[in-house]
């Protein structure tokens, strides 16, 4: 037996305070538990997908008044004898009643484990079953549409294609082997060999998507690096400007993340705003933002080097005005000095030049010719923030191809793949050498077995705990 | 007509992600709206309180899967038909679904509309209805306790006995009127006089539970104030030691706090860590804090007035030392002169002296000389904590009584509750001065219209919209 038979108990609602909280029992014993603390109806005779309203009580003590939907197996998110509890949404209460269900038997649910249960159950595969955590973290319309067609089947389906061309074959090859001695090929090989070729493009091109899936699932790491007169926060403002409102219409979305996120053309940049830097200051003392800084450049996928106009009219800088500028107090040098110090570490930055309505041509001249792909704006008065979006979204995409259909967004699927597909690269040799048809046989079930790995046809205890608990307590 | 009969939508559990989020529909037009964004059933021709699995659909893309409960009128919690839209909890797609029906032609409901809808369709009366949302915000048991007396009617049957008391007298004394040329009394004065003795009796219990009530509800505001080096962290987080796990015991409990709360015997108290005073300190700078601590101080229930030894060994206080101290180098003098300028302030304060350990028979005396009620502990060796709790709780129940059942804990009834006593007194005083039936009818009646505004048999509209709108949306 795979898993306990227990009655599993949980809050299924977000934390926090709402007008409906959700405690939901799974188990054989689910409505039993329930009974034992609902006054107002025998929920034992009731049918399954009605809801019912009574009191949960402790003793004498009224909890709450509640509604109480009964879902019996087979039919439920489960496939178990499953009771949700609608209660009042506070937080006292919901503790409240999670502690008599557990004092009636009920055990705490480790994350995912009614959507294991689900798996465990038949009632969906673990594609499918892994996609219901994207479908929850789902941020943005494009990571909504490729959880939602996992969820719904689409990526096992069109892997259950390719593993079913490939068990008809791999049985006619094994019936072969029962027919050796005879040197019969009931497997058409030229047949087989279009199977491969096309198998390959199918995983070829899931493999594809990973990059895309990758980037609407977590997003695009941003980090803003520049110097602390270089406007990073006015930059940071200017580019949520409309956004930050959508981001957050319901609010608590950004709740445990602590950069601000920005949705451009449905991808989500997460802009992490650094400490200043100052590397080629003459003050020792402003040298402390570095290392952080740096941690974050090398943790980002786009670092925006922002450098602007500085004034240098004070004493501990008089010996670095530039006679010949026409800005004699303000200069540029010593910003583009430390972004020419970030463009060697990493390929991943450019160069965005700030306050561009105070440069001069001299200053002009002296950015074009170090970084002749400078972006000019200027965060306070909104001028070029658009075209700097344009630019980000180009930088996510320049190497991703934007698929329909099955993308993949999960770590754990790409690595099968790409394991299905050196299979299948086996497979082609083996024929290629005329590979004898049992050892073919066994590259073809090694093929299934990795093809199976991702839908659960193939797995073990220990990997399926590992993969539910990344869920959130009562999914 | 009070209100509008548009179908109102809203989220109706907590913000955030969960297994499971909920989209509330009230109004004649739920079920049509849902019907056009769902697939799966006709939901118009199901009974009510049944649960029916489908998708949300916008045009061709499946928004989600989902579930979808029918409350039909007036078997709902607002009395008008209702549906309950069971969503994964994701903020994406709980958006999304909120769209699709403000796109229908649903409005996004107010905050509490859904209860005042239940309160005008006479699902419950006013009081009830603000105990809704005691009973959401409420932490701890006797907040909980008290919430669910109101929302179960306990409150508002007690008001209506008395209520009908007068109404019956109040019934025979018109009825004089009508035969007042024959100088007739069908209401006996007797027993009108004892009535308005129990009356009175009952209001001025529950004018005396307000206190109670107030804390239970609000809990108790306890600043912690003292020197830099008094270890007020230290305490707080000795003070928090065990409880911190049991209020936090569902994440998200305290979110909307900045204050650490504490639960002494089902009280909550609310600890604001001040940051340092050091009024009599040498250095000018370290006065900064002050205005800060003084606001919290004005603001605070409760105040601790942490004190510790502190060492003057340094350059700056060297002319502080004390010759003729055991401790030299140490002193508590400082910091009994800024308790003595705090307990000049308010009444408000304890003294509680830290670091007891390191105190010497002098240090001692000089604080008994001052504060003979002071209390000792070390924060950092948890010793002396229980005993500030129970000297904290003692503190908050001090003028206050804890009683059962009927506990006012809203300053709107409180405020009725008083002008209804008033009332009964005018009463008194008007047959005690033989005042004539018509003019004491309508002292009843003044009487009736302040016991009315509680349950909101009087009421009017801005009130209500004033009433539903401290609650939270969705509920």
């Amino acid at each position: 037996m795979l898993f306990s038979q227990e009655t599993i108990v949980a809050l299924a609602t977000p934390p926090g305070q709402g007008a409906i909280g959700i405690i939901r029992l799974s188990g054989n014993d689910a409505l039993s538990i329930a009974q034992k603390i609902f006054q107002g109806k025998d929920l034992k005779s009731q049918p399954s997908h009605t809801t019912h309203f009574g009191k949960i009580v402790d003793g004498s003590q009224v909890i709450d008044e509640v509604l109480i939907t009964i879902f019996r197996a087979p039919k439920s998110y489960t496939g178990e004898d499953t009771i949700e509890i609608s209660c009042h949404g506070s937080s006292y209460i919901l503790q409240q009643v999670l502690n008599l269900c557990t004092q009636q038997g009920a055990l705490l649910a480790k994350p995912g484990e009614f959507t294991q249960r689900a798996f465990l159950n038949g009632k969906m595969d673990l594609a499918q079953a892994e996609s219901v955590a994207d479908v929850i973290a789902s941020q943005t319309a494009s990571a909504h549409q490729a959880a939602m067609y996992g969820l719904r089947g689409g990526f096992s389906h069109d892997l259950q294609e390719i593993r079913e061309e490939l068990i008809k074959f791999s049985a006619l090859i094994e019936l072969e082997l029962d027919f050796s001695e005879e040197d019969v090929e009931f497997a058409d090989r030229t047949k087989f060999f279009e199977l491969i070729e096309g198998a390959k493009a199918k995983i070829q091109a899931l493999i594809d998507s990973f990059k895309f899936g990758n980037v609407i699932k977590n997003g695009i790491k941003v980090a803003i690096v520049g110097r602390p007169n270089a406007g990073k926060s006015t930059l940071l403002n200017a580019l949520l400007n409309d956004e930050r409102a959508i981001v957050s219409d319901i609010a608590g979305t950004t709740r445990d993340t602590i950069e601000e996120t920005l949705n451009i053309n449905g991808i989500i940049f997460r802009l992490i705003d650094t400490a200043g830097i100052r590397s080629h200051s003459t003050d020792a003392i402003e040298n402390i933002g570095i290392a952080r800084s740096k941690k974050a450049i090398e943790a980002a996928d786009i670092v925006i080097v922002l450098v602007a106009l500085e004034n240098t009219n004070n004493e501990k800088n008089k010996h670095s005005i530039l006679e010949d500028s026409p800005n004699p107090y303000y200069t540029i040098r010593f910003a583009l000095m430390d972004a020419e110090d970030i463009f060697e570490q990493t390929n991943k930055a450019i160069l965005v030049v700030n306050k561009e309505d105070m440069l001069h041509d001299f200053d002009r001249q002296m950015i074009a010719h170090k970084f002749p792909n400078a972006q000019y704006l200027s965060a306070k008065n909104s001028i070029g923030i658009s075209e700097l979006k344009q630019l980000l979204y180009n930088r996510a995409m320049s190497d991703v191809h934007a698929t329909e259909g099955a993308i993949v967004t999960n770590a754990r699927h790409q690595a099968a793949l790409k394991e299905t597909l050196q299979a299948l690269l086996d497979i082609e040799t083996g024929m290629n050498n005329h590979l004898s048809g049992d050892l073919l046989a066994l590259d073809i079930r090694r093929c299934l077995h990795f093809l199976g790995t991702i839908t659960g046809q193939v797995t073990t205890e220990d990997k399926l705990d590992y993969i539910f608990s990344k869920f959130c307590i009562g999914k």
